[in-house]
């Protein structure tokens, strides 16, 4: 294992906080506006989402079709319907809309109530996100870097290899290689960056069928995301089959996960991140048992239960123990 | 009353939003940091509090003594005992405390349990804010500084005067007389700014006795902070008087006013900018008031209630009024 990828495992005291789509507890969601605010309250990590332009360009967003409760059009009207595929429009169409508020009245403007309401905030490139990092006062931050392919429907996302060569070329321009992990539920999507970029770190990610929650499984038998791999007893087994696909990072959702597939993965050399982590409780359970990293909407959150149980997120804060 | 001042009065479908020292829900309060992420979120007006140090620095910070709950001495320990007064330490001295972070397990903490940790933050100086204002991205916003000042603690504060004149000294330097106002509960400082300065905007802020809150009032028959003025009737006549003392804006407390008096301090000019306002009931009850500005620590939950009330907080957002 790179002994670099030391910065996101958990450590004496220390477990690791990823900003997830930035914060988007605090601002729209995957915006250079609120990857730097979520950088400046001393988050380290920024998880963010790529697809593909129609131009080829990388782009920092995460449904492959534009969301109508988060944008408004060239008219400043909000989108009525999901009809713009990110996929069909250059980079230069994609900036005629504004992603910097929610909808009134909308579920995703219930669910984050408190995210700061901006104009005229555009879907930044990949490459505007990288150029961030090479900042001075960002010199010791790092992207986790979701790439979205969605196997199950044809024709929605771009090919995994086209997606995966156009990352990592970013990634290479920008000198970015010991700075990034590379994530995705499209395990395909790894096994091409496997390929193309062996030291790439690669982050499996995982979501079990899990009747509370309105979303597809990636894991179960004949799964089309699994790249092949196969799991008989997904919980159980799961940390080995991405241990012998050669993943490092294990990136599994918080309700998918307890102490002791925690302490497997992580004896195999995984480092475990779980998603998405807002609740005091799960923020609670997840250190309980004993994760890596915990990626959160909520940074800041997660920043003060941390600090009440004991914790820092940082090294250099961590030196500072006294602020316990 | 001076037209600048218009920016800060409401308008059709326009309601101001004032962040409360930065935004005090999302940063550490008084802070450059939360005063850069409060104007980046789009908010144009910061409130801020201002006291001297022992070498006459006016600083940005609240409370005359240093807060344990919020404080970190050189040795990086909590303060443990309110025992240090900024007005005892030069500015050199206060550098040495870090007021990034609120300590686990005080009543700081539990109000503001979503606020960013944040190590090696330090108390700025009035000129160092009064700075940030020249920066190109902050061209539009203003800066509501209140000067703290304490007439029943002899000794707490330093003299009115004084005070009046190192806060005037750093806005006129700084060339800032038509983006600030400045606002005290003791109207003898205001008193001294309209000496000195007839042309800068003063607020009075207002404190009635509030069974339920728990804070000195200001406004009482035979109150030294009234600076000679009388209220034999504060729930009917407090805009009366200020008006009368020439006062251009009024900052009631939001549990203290009501649409008939914030009306009637409209009819005689005043513009009336309610704190410390944070829960959506409290944001209702000051929009349907008609107050002009709304002085919160959560400026984004805000944002959000005045675009589901059909409101925006700046001209060239409302000119995009189909966001709504």
């Amino acid at each position: 294992m790179a002994p670099h990828l030391d910065r996101l495992r958990k450590a004496e005291g220390i477990i690791r906080l990823h900003g997830h789509r930035g914060a988007r507890g605090i601002w729209p969601e995957n915006t250079i506006a609120g990857f730097k605010g979520t950088f400046d309250i001393g988050v380290q990590v920024v998880e963010l989402d790529v697809l593909l332009t129609k131009d080829n360009i990388p782009v920092v967003t995460h449904n492959p079709i534009l969301v109508p409760a988060t944008t408004r059009g060239p008219d400043r009207q909000w989108l009525t319907s999901d009809h713009l595929n990110v996929s069909d429009l250059s980079y230069a169409e994609l900036c005629n809309y504004d992603i910097g508020g929610i909808r009134s009245g909308t579920e995703y403007a219930k669910s984050y109530s408190e995210q700061a309401f901006m104009y005229g905030l555009r879907i930044p490139t990949l490459d505007a996100v990288a150029k961030l990092l090479s900042l001075p006062q960002y010199a010791q931050v790092w992207l986790n870097i979701e790439i979205k392919s969605i196997p199950i429907e044809e024709g929605l996302t771009p090919p995994p290899e086209q997606l995966a060569r156009q990352v990592i070329e970013v990634i290479q321009q920008n000198q970015l290689e010991r700075r990034v992990i590379v994530q995705s539920f499209d395990w395909r999507v790894l096994e091409h960056v496997k390929r193309m970029a062996p030291d790439l770190p690669r982050s499996h990610l995982t979501f079990l069928k899990t009747p509370s929650v309105n979303m597809d499984p990636n894991i179960y038998e004949g799964s089309p995301w699994m790249a092949g791999a196969t799991t008989t007893h997904p919980d159980s087994d799961l940390c080995d089959v991405i241990a012998d696909e050669g993943g490092q990072l294990w990136a599994p959702f918080h309700m998918n996960v307890n102490a002791g597939e925690v302490a497997r993965a992580q004896a195999k050399g995984l480092i475990v991140n779980a998603w998405t982590v807002n609740a005091i409780t799960d923020i609670d359970r997840m250190i309980d048992a004993g994760v890596d990293g915990i990626i959160s909407d909520y940074p800041a959150r997660v920043q003060r239960r941390l600090i009440e149980r004991g914790y820092h997120w940082r090294e250099d804060y961590a030196a500072q123990n006294t602020a316990l």
